[in-house]
């Protein structure tokens, strides 16, 4: 089974869509009625030996990026965070108060209320945090039409080079491994989507080759790619000569938005320090994505492949 | 460090009561104001190798009691369940679909719509399950007055005697092990506070010794035990004789309930078909623990000591 089937497995297995519930798994988070409110909720894991290695991986990250990951999720919605509980595996007790720091700092910088979680003794370090938040009108994967612009916000791939470079052990290339280790989630989404009109959303975590086919796969539609507008950056073609469009399109971890408009939006090119890259638009030819006569795989990271 | 003393840590550190927040850490779960309604927020964990060896637990019942252990933290606020997310740590694919049918069984016989989630390629098995639930007015651990009397709700002890059965490969003891393995959460508290006047709250996830003390700690008060009245069960004699009252006492992982009524209240034997003992009542004698003339330990499990 790959991820995807096993996404499918779950949506029949589990709640259905219904009055209560408005978005069930399958995008980036749910959904659900309360109190004349909607409600986002999202909870996603970072596990020593499967997200990250120890020895390159100071435990403060863990604490930032844990939040990070889980908050990613909030805006992938065009939602805005209020609470997160933090679940921990602890290995040694002395490392909870450095954990602590990150998920601290994260939460005062991105406002959100930890209110509570529990500590588990474990042989190995993990972080689960659960999220939750508030959204008007959620935007779904599923909304793109037929000639609306993709967009990306920052430069994808760093993320996944800076991975790289601390797994190599290599010195040097210091903004590629604070990229990895310190994910800055888009909140500025809250901003752009009061003043644009968004029709689809997600955030990049597995790569913007997979990503994008979700939103594709969701919407039924494909796309087309405009390869000299691929925001790649300096420094990741620095480190990744050649390599630099794989480690953008299948990278992941990167935690920044792909998001559509409608055409003819004016766009600009950076909302305030966010660079945002028109990278293409949507066509008809369903979960196709082209770049001129070439066909791109939806690669990246799959748990389940 | 113990566990209280990380508890402290955290309290310290993250957001602190205020006008959103209603109840922080430090409780069964949280509660936070939103859209008008109270809402109760709880995660917990059971890993393998930590609370369950996988070659006596079949993974079916790994869905249903981290579901339980959820959920009944959102009973032992008083609160009424609403929406879970499960996240799995996967060794097999295989695996997935026994875990949902555990996960599936129980949220429908308790009514809790399971809206998402998320699945991680592990080398253990672990589930980690977030609820949601709403409450009109929570009760806390800290409300017991001196003279209330402690009720306790079924037969604790049973849950770890099974364990120690299943540990130990023994044939029998088919309803210890089941105690064990598939727990029934008090879904009957949401009648009982209807009814009675509870002035505290907790669930028995650690032992009824340590639970009861967390009680007293919360509400800086003593109790005083009624050594005839335990309900300490014909199987837990049968299996554990002299040690009955250990595991009674420290075993844990009951779910049972243990709360407060102000004394005078007319509490029946049963609700219903759910047994309810007066174990004792609460004392002004702080953070202490009599039975007799005799000073009972808040023993039980402590993940960090």
């Amino acid at each position: 089974m790959r991820e995807e089937e096993i996404i499918e497995f779950l949506r029949n297995c589990l709640a259905k869509k219904n009055e209560g519930v408005l978005v069930d798994i399958g995008d980036d988070a749910a959904v659900v009625k309360l109190g004349g409110e909607k409600i986002v909720l999202t909870c996603d894991t970072l596990e020593e030996g499967v997200h990250f290695l120890r020895d390159y991986f100071p435990l403060y990250f863990l604490g930032w990026k844990g939040m990070a990951v889980s908050i990613s999720d909030i805006y992938a919605m065009g939602g805005e965070p209020l609470y997160s509980l933090v679940s921990l595996g602890v290995v040694e007790e002395s490392g909870v108060e450095e954990i602590f720091r990150g998920v601290k700092e994260f939460s005062s910088q991105f406002k959100v209320k930890v209110v509570g979680g529990n500590l588990v003794r474990s042989d190995r370090w993990w972080i689960e945090v659960f999220s939750l938040g508030r959204v008007e009108k959620p935007i779904l994967r599923s909304g793109a039409k037929i000639g609306d612009l993709i967009v990306i916000t920052g430069y994808p791939g760093e993320a996944s080079a800076g991975r790289k470079v601390l797994e190599e052990g290599r010195s040097g290339y210091s903004e590629l491994k604070e990229r990895f280790l310190k994910p800055f989630p888009r909140k500025e989404i809250l901003e752009i989507k009061k003043e644009f009109s968004l029709t689809s959303l997600i955030d990049v975590s597995d790569g913007v080759g997979r990503d994008l086919y979700r939103i594709l796969k969701e919407s039924e539609k494909g796309a087309k790619i405009f390869p000299d507008e691929l925001p790649i950056s300096r420094n990741l073609k620095d480190f990744a000569g050649e390599k630099a469009f794989h480690y953008f399109w299948s990278g992941g971890e990167d935690y920044e938005l792909i998001f559509t408009v409608k055409r003819g939006v004016n766009l600009p090119s950076y909302w305030k320090e966010l660079p945002l890259a028109i990278i293409g638009e949507i066509t008809g030819d369903v979960g196709v994505i082209k770049s001129g006569e070439q066909i791109l795989e939806p690669a990246g990271y799959d748990h389940f492949k």
